[in-house]
């Protein structure tokens, strides 16, 4: 089942590649055995994590890139994390990407993910995601997300460049930038860099990242204007270049190990995680519970008793 | 160490007590064994989790609370659970209980703790400062948060009677009551109920309320002046039917069951993540990560190779 999936998916079928991003979405147990023997082929693709606060322009970015992308003849695949439909309200980031051209273009997939209340599993389902997408020959995948926490940090992590979109009109300019984001940043993007404050933001951020530590590379700063397709052939050069840093630097080795060694760790405790969630709904584990009511055993030493009951196996 | 400090809790020793809560909140090795220690002595304390927006003057409701249960001669703990720095804007809410009355009675203990990025660490803390104040021997434990999420809900686990705070004149009235909240509350309160709005919030609370699934209890909707201490002596009634019905319907005993469970598998999660990230941090285990780089293993593979580490105990 699994195999003939993934050989479909190997031959470039992508009606197999959206069965499987489901499959790793949902973290289904074929999903995991997809990734694993996919994971071979993957190291290819340059992945690209976008972020910034909503109304920045996100998607309209992602459109132009991926138009950039296609005129330099690049393949582009795209995962735009959702935060809660609450959020959302209405249109997924997916939609609205796919919403400004039509693509029948085999060169371009767009996949939306809802951020879902799972302990790590978004982390995991766009860690597969992007696996996916790599081994199936794209040549760049980009990561977008709404900025709201930890959802930056995580993109970070996943991608190999990640861009920080900025604008400016939103609140009171540089206060409403959140400091832990301009350290994520490889590169910032001002974006409707064709309204009138847009000069002090980027004036702003220039001095924001003078004052943090940059000593061995200071991201560039990208004025844009997503709507008219300005600025992007820069920043499509710039992401380039930070490939190029990566690689020429060493950090993309570096990166990219840490990457896989926090994914190793992330299944390893979805795994534990699955097995306690086991225990808990058994019903023949009743007792346990009855022995604390009574104050005859206590937690840390019922936590014992599981770790012991897992290592044994049983 | 640990019996010499547990000795002298057990004595009665307020200083004791202060240096297992620390233990308790740092998570340290001598905190989890006190807490095994200390477990067969509690079981007595009612607690009580109040939560609710900033500005629903929780902190002077909980110092009515104090004053209310210290003329009926019961001794009270609180745990205040302060949000990150950047919300708290200065004193904690520890600090805000103790400043308006000036405590040196013994049979009152207030200790706040800081909501850290630790993965379910807060939750363990002041589970375990629970534990602690009810095996000290007081007889109420209040738990104050500011409702952002899930700390309502991680306290309404903590709690045997979780108290939402309403106040009128925040916002939209019903509209900024989140839908989650309602559903956590055993009783409601009315704070600063002389404004000129709170009557309409009491009739949109009490609609609320009649739309969701309350037929076994409906929680009581009490009216409080928590600064002129009305309504203070209704709402200690309140919780006191509150706790009786717990023990006359059984929902006690299951509640405690299902906590004490969870706290046993919150212990072995972190135990089992203290030893991924000794893993992660040993350098013996770089070959892995190299592994992973030259896509000679796969992530899934890797955290196989870690869940069997973990159960051979290497």
């Amino acid at each position: 089942m699994t195999s003939d999936l993934v050989s479909r998916f190997l031959a470039g079928d992508r009606r197999a590649l959206a069965r499987l991003l489901s499959h790793v979405e949902d973290r289904t147990d074929l999903g995991r055995q997809a990734l694993r023997e996919i994971f071979s082929h993957t190291g290819r693709a340059h992945t690209v994590g976008i972020t910034g606060p909503p109304g920045a322009g996100k998607s309209t970015l992602v459109n132009a890139l991926i138009r950039r992308y296609r005129d330099l003849q690049k393949t582009v695949a795209v995962v735009a994390i959702d935060p809660s439909s609450a959020l959302s309200g209405g249109a997924t980031l997916g939609d609205r990407i796919r919403m400004m051209d039509n693509y029948a273009d085999e060169g371009v997939f767009i996949r939306s993910m809802a951020t879902r209340g799972q302990l790590g599993g978004l982390s995991l389902a766009v860690g597969g995601a992007v696996h996916l997408f790599d081994a199936f020959g794209f040549d760049i995948v980009l990561i977008e997300t709404v900025g709201v926490g930890q959802a930056e940090v995580d993109v970070a992590d996943a991608a190999d460049t990640t861009i920080v979109v900025q604008v400016p009109g939103l609140g009171d300019s540089i206060q409403t930038i959140k400091a832990g984001v301009l350290e994520i940043a490889d590169i910032l993007v001002v974006n409707k860099a064709d309204r009138p404050d847009a000069r002090q933001l980027v004036r702003d951020l220039r001095n924001m990242l003078l004052l943090g530590d940059h000593s061995e590379r200071m991201p560039p700063i990208v004025p844009t204007i997503a709507t008219e397709t300005e600025g992007i052939a820069r920043l499509v050069d710039e992401i380039a270049a930070h490939r190029a840093y990566l690689n020429d630097s060493g950090t993309a080795s570096e990166r990219v190990r840490r990457r896989l060694r926090r994914e190793a760790i992330q299944i390893a405790r979805e795994q534990f995680n699955l097995w306690l969630l086991n225990w808990e709904r058994d019903p023949s584990n009743n007792a346990v519970a009855e022995r604390l009511l009574r104050r005859e055993d206590d937690p840390g030493t019922v936590a014992d008793h599981l770790l012991d009951r897992y290592r044994a196996g049983t």
